[in-house]
């Protein structure tokens, strides 16, 4: 699960979360489901939240920087009237800048109103933005919502019909995206052709005795989000699948694509919530299976196993439980680190890791400790946490990580800048070792994690780890814009 | 001057200043003059405030609804690094709606960094985004600044020279323009051919001792901006001009117009501040001349001459020093009330006057006093504070305007959205002392405006007060997006 | 009238408010009408404000640092439910502190709910805290308030009534104070024996048709908040007196002390609002005839009569209408600097003056002009404006003052702390003018204040003009403890 | 661990902590340690937080309602210079009200400046705030802070020794108090006799190679705090201890109460973080333990174990271990739910639960599940956790609490305010079963806890289970004041 406050790990851009209710369209009720589905996606990004509404006449929106709480708070939600709403969390990620790219972006053009969300990344948005421009665009924002805006309006200058400019533009994105789009009276969604980033249609039946025929849907990039708001999980969007949403209920368009799928394998290892079930799998049980795993390819001799809290603890669990030595509870993480973390002193950096993470000393004292984590991307913290773990009295710490080593930046989403950055290039299990000061490391191996994820019963994208990437990836920035865009404070 | 507790007014919708000076371009004080000078201008709209700074290679920006001194508060000019900058105040007039519509608009396209103040109103500005709409725009404001960048930027894919384009533009564009243009290095300034709203060009010489050629060039809504970062007015705009900026100093380039002048009138009514001097003509001068001619023109035996706080002042004493009736302070004004007067009981409306306006009792007690305002637009307030002076003790309250009856909408950047709302509409001045409840009411003639303005030089567009509009006026709103546009809360 | 943007004026403490009125007790009408009238007291302190209500049975309270539409924005008065209400504004001065000193200071004690709010100073504050704190007492403020409230309690302890307490505790209180007390079923008024500071009593009958007896009493620090809440003025609040309001209506207390009065001067000077009415005395015609007599005794041969807004106006125009010399309007004050001006760059203290009031030039250029003050206290920015007006032109500056040299601390409620602060001591009306630049300077001669005030029938204290205090004067500061303070951030 | 989400659970008042170091006294050093062990103290009190500082001559404070992240905020610590601090944060529990009770309390007297911060709730308050308030006491907040000043400062009179007086009111203070008092140069801390709350002392050294001797002294509710400044535990503070810390050191006061011990029971089950020791003993291990106990004393087949986060999973995981059943993670808790979630729709209290709690489904389905949780007090969440867990899936619920029933109202420092609100009352645990829907519910029996409570090595009150309390307790409020004190909004 995302961890604000680790920062050697890739950070995820956005979820997206859609409905279209059965409730009064003069009240607030599909904003407060988006409003408590994003509480539940708050784990994707936390740099902006914003939700935008439509009544059936007019599409309203509200957005800004800052967690669902800080966004939205009083009475904020109140003015968001209507019975159809898109939320978006987001990270500034690669290129972004705090501000102008909060999402939904919402434009009006044509006598339409378009609402759009989006997680994901364009491969090719340096050459889409330059076409725009060419033909009189002018942009406001960095992000690619406002390139995959354009080039929807363009598209429908000849087609009319939204659901159609959305097909009809898909073979010109490459890359990344999970798509809604909120207009006056449909919501359509898309994912495009390999499926990086997970997208679900979830489906509320009403309150007992109603018997209706339940067509309240729901759009989330996790099925955690569906939970949150009391519906059930109907079926992934699939991969090149446009789907429209209205009054009249679900129809599917689809973008013939379906053998060239990649699914993000890091979104299982890190990313998304372990109540989350994507395409298929669950992900609290691959981590699990990727511990058990890991006590078969990598055991050693220990006293107890501990897990890195939140995204370590699931492998950890499975690496006790397969090994036959204890599982304990290593850590306290502090619940109520905030945003604005001050750091007053010097020497306070150091400082600030054991204020977040605090070791059980009685737990790891005198013993040999099996510590599992995730992953490393970074490395930045992964010292530091073996250094307090030897500090409290541990005698030994053998680090297991639950995934493969990170050796690749990723283009689909996530926000690893370059190769330079990533420890595990060119280091071997024994030199990381002696990096993080640990008496072993050890990883999950490639083919365990594939096997892990057959669950899923489709390719998954590996690139980051392997390298092989599932398509073609940009060789430099198009242009300085995205060195030095404008920026707004 | 802009007064925005009393209601019957029309409402002015911007002030722009722009600046390139020759300071030290990792510092914001090009950004701390832009924020002094927007203070005074403040009086032209307090709905919303921004600057965007250049630093040569990249514009930032920072924006927000409010108050300048809301908008910029702790260090938050710290950021607006850069020698060059615009800024805007705005009030939500026509169309607006909050949060979107403020200014500076920045955009990115073409490699180029664009940052556009706009004060005016365009009358064909429905036709002009349905144009770019049908080739391929999209909006995210309902304001013209988004619907001129459009045009400027088409027209920059032809000439690819940001000032030709600019010029070429002009002629699409119709009504009343005064727009500033940052980019990463020049400020260009453009006044609409008519010159509709003010906009006037100063120079600052740099401290004692410097003796360099004095290359910081300042654009200005008003001259009293001028002053307020100790620069001295150079000359005005010309209308149909646009005059560009850079560290090369000023270049000018004329859109031959003009003959078709038509200066608002009611900028020295009431829009403008008194010590601005606005095309040749003293603000100050023209309201007490104003006054002078009213004693001529519409003589009362009275004992005392009181203008109603703070645009009637001036007239008020020209009435007295003329009529040789003494002149007095007949009102206190309240300098402390803000945008959030709290409103919890009823019949408090009524009492809002009196906390805002308190009569100077003893002044006005057992005499007959002739009162002067600036001028009557809706009226709504007129006959509350007639009440109070009769309630203080006036024996006789005789009203007099220092301008003509407002008889018709303004469609070049005020807001009178309907003839409806115009009390003076079809009624006498006989008629008028009655729904005020004063013994006699008496307007300013057309022709003594006229006389009064002559210093301007230059042809008066007086419409609100005689229909006559200098150019055609628009007929209808184009399309529904103008009533429901998309509203950001 | 109070202008917090000229550092040299004499800084007054506070204002105070008070109403019993017949409304719901389960409404905040008490406390809206309480909020209406600080806003016109606002000019008598803009550090802090505060109300306390009561609904007969419990006493609630809100205040805070900052304006009145600071402290109380949103639905902030909701829950301000009672009938009856105090309020307080506040200006940081002697001994002051930001956040903890806000009033009314609210305490329980002995089963009674007492909140009190003060204007004024006491002079002997060192000795009965010391007296306090060596019976047991602890303070957490370093205000004059707490020190009554122990003073209070402990009478309090003997006698069970508290305006017999506060009738018997007024002669250990040496110094200024006019004082309102609030309980859970009364108001309590009180007024130093001589006088210092205002204090008035109005009444308000309720609508039309009502005829019940108009049990709505309310206290002010001076009438114009009386005009705020559509009240009439009924008395002054005598010297030495205490008033018990509650829902038996009025009782008066004497303190037989009627022939010490010394009524403060600077309130007609500089302090009040123009529109209120002190013991008698109109402040505004005060300062009209002020200017009057300047004109006699301090004549000059001058093209034009200006003021220095806002205090220095009625003055002006007293002194032209006595000269026949032509008055003007020679400044625009800016209405919009608030309490956060950014000052980033280098000269910008110098620049800051420009911004807030700037030089009408028309009206000077070429001419020898009369310039009017109300008073000089430090002298800090004088010059400047002196500065301002020639370099708009004039040829020649004479500066007239409207009181006598400030020559004296003031310990009665004033904020000039020591004598080397004082431009005018040990200095000529010729120095003077050398030191702001003027071609002359002449002050209001102490026999014409004299006669000015007499309408007030009673003793002023000129002491500040004068040096002859009415009492004793505190020699030294008691202990550290009013040096080096707790501090609250 | 204290959760802010769930109800029905007694909530701790406050947790303190102190420092004397050696930084630089005109530096924040010390209020930014302190800052850092409020963040690991958190769970002890939400409402508010307060640090007060001393720089040996004066004491500065900062405090206000909300989380430590927001009351300490943008560069508010810089102000708080000096080498001494004290930190306090609080739950608003019984007789509070928001705003007024902040912590630390800090005042002035007889030349002293001193701040007082406290955690626990004296029985006998009532009764100690008549005799201060016949004695000339006024109180300005409703908290027993004050009354402890009072008595302290009453007695400070005749000792003249803060250390002395602190002793000697100690007899007085009937119930729970761990104290910690801040002058200009030393901090004081004292244990109420029995110990109720927890108080221990902690060393710091600074950086190697520094050889002075360690002069850093530090005090904190739990241990947890003095790991986030980097400081080592030293020992308790004893109770009836008084302990001054200073630049010359440590020096210990004994209050001759060694036999009467009463360390809250509670303190390990719920409130204490687990990574603190308290009184020698391990709240980790405490729990682990008595997960252990349940498994033999409350068995039953199942086919895993979970726990409710945060303060279940401990105990859950000794009950799977002991039992043999597989532990497993049955719950995702969002980890990013603030104070300020909107409840927009009707039937969304339901709803909240599950957005702040979501069962893992694929761990629970078709199994027979046994969930632990550490207490059940009102109960009113407990019911609901057992539907979810059932909507997820299992086929049985059995329900272990690893502690006794609660039965009886605590006084010394928890705020469970009656009996009629336990649910345990007048329940077996069948009935209770029925309650709540599950298939069985199981407590740890009485003489579990105290086997398990031994490593503390003294007495435990375990009053709230069996209804012994260790010292006489009050009977009913002490007079109105504390049903309706002033409030301040």
């Amino acid at each position: 699960m995302h961890d604000s406050f680790f920062d050697d790990k890739p950070r995820e851009a956005c979820g997206v979360f859609g409905i279209i209710s059965e409730t009064d369209r003069s009240l607030a009720a599909a904003a407060a489901d988006t409003y408590h589905a994003l509480y539940a996606l708050q784990h994707r990004g936390q740099t902006s939240a914003g939700i935008a509404v439509s009544d059936g006449g007019r599409v309203h929106y509200k957005k800004g920087d800052g967690l669902v709480q800080d966004v939205f708070e009083g009475d904020s939600l109140k003015g968001l009237t209507g019975h159809m709403a898109i939320g978006h969390v987001r990270y500034a990620a690669l290129r972004g800048t705090s501000g102008v790219n909060a999402q939904p972006l919402v434009v009006e053009t044509l006598g339409e109103h378009i609402a759009l969300a989006f997680n994901g990344n364009l491969t090719n948005a340096g050459q889409l933005r330059i076409e725009t421009e060419n033909q009189g665009g002018i942009f406001q924002t960095t992000g690619d919502a406002e390139i995959i805006l354009y080039a929807l309006v363009r598209r429908l200058l000849q087609t009319r019909s939204l659901e159609t400019a959305v097909l009809e533009i898909m073979p010109q994105l490459k890359g990344a995206y999970s798509i809604l789009i909120l207009t006056r009276n449909q919501i359509i969604a898309a994912r495009d052709p390999h499926g990086f980033r997970p997208l679900c249609i979830g489906r509320r039946r009403r309150a007992a005795g109603d018997n209706h025929d339940g067509n309240e849907i729901i759009f989330a990039s996790e099925s955690c989000a569906l939970d949150a708001v009391d519906a059930v999980f109907e079926r992934d969007v699939q991969p090149g699948e446009v789907v429209v949403a209205s009054s009249d209920g679900l129809k599917s368009f689809s973008n013939r694509a379906a053998n060239r799928r990649a699914l993000c394998a890091f979104e299982f290892v890190y990313f998304a919530r372990p109540d989350s079930v994507i395409d298929g799998q669950s992900v609290e049980l691959s981590r699990y299976r990727a511990g058990q795993c890991l006590a078969h390819r990598s055991p050693v001799k220990a006293d107890v196993v501990v897990g890195v809290p939140d995204s370590g603890l699931s492998s950890a669990l499975g690496y006790a439980q397969e090994s036959g030595i204890p599982y304990a509870m290593g850590f306290v993480k502090n619940r109520y680190i905030g945003r604005t973390f001050i750091q007053e002193t010097q020497g306070l950096r150091e400082r600030s890791l054991k204020i977040k993470l605090n070791v059980l000393a009685p737990v790891v004292k005198g013993k040999s400790v099996l510590m599992v984590d995730d992953s490393i991307v970074r490395g930045t913290t992964t010292g530091r946490v073996v250094s307090l773990v030897r500090e409290a009295g541990a005698s030994e710490v053998h680090l297991r990580i639950s995934s493969p080593p990170y050796m690749h930046p990723c283009y689909f989403g996530t926000d690893v800048p370059d190769q330079g950055a990533l420890i595990a290039v060119g280091r071997t299990e024994k030199e990381l070792a002696e990096v993080f000061g640990a008496d072993s490391v050890g990883f999950l191996p490639h083919e365990s994690l594939s096997r892990i994820l057959e669950g899923a019963g489709c390719p998954i994208c590996k690139a980051c780890f392997t390298g092989k990437y599932p398509i073609e990836i940009p060789q430099e920035p198009a242009r300085d814009i995205f060195q030095k865009p404008i920026r707004r404070l």
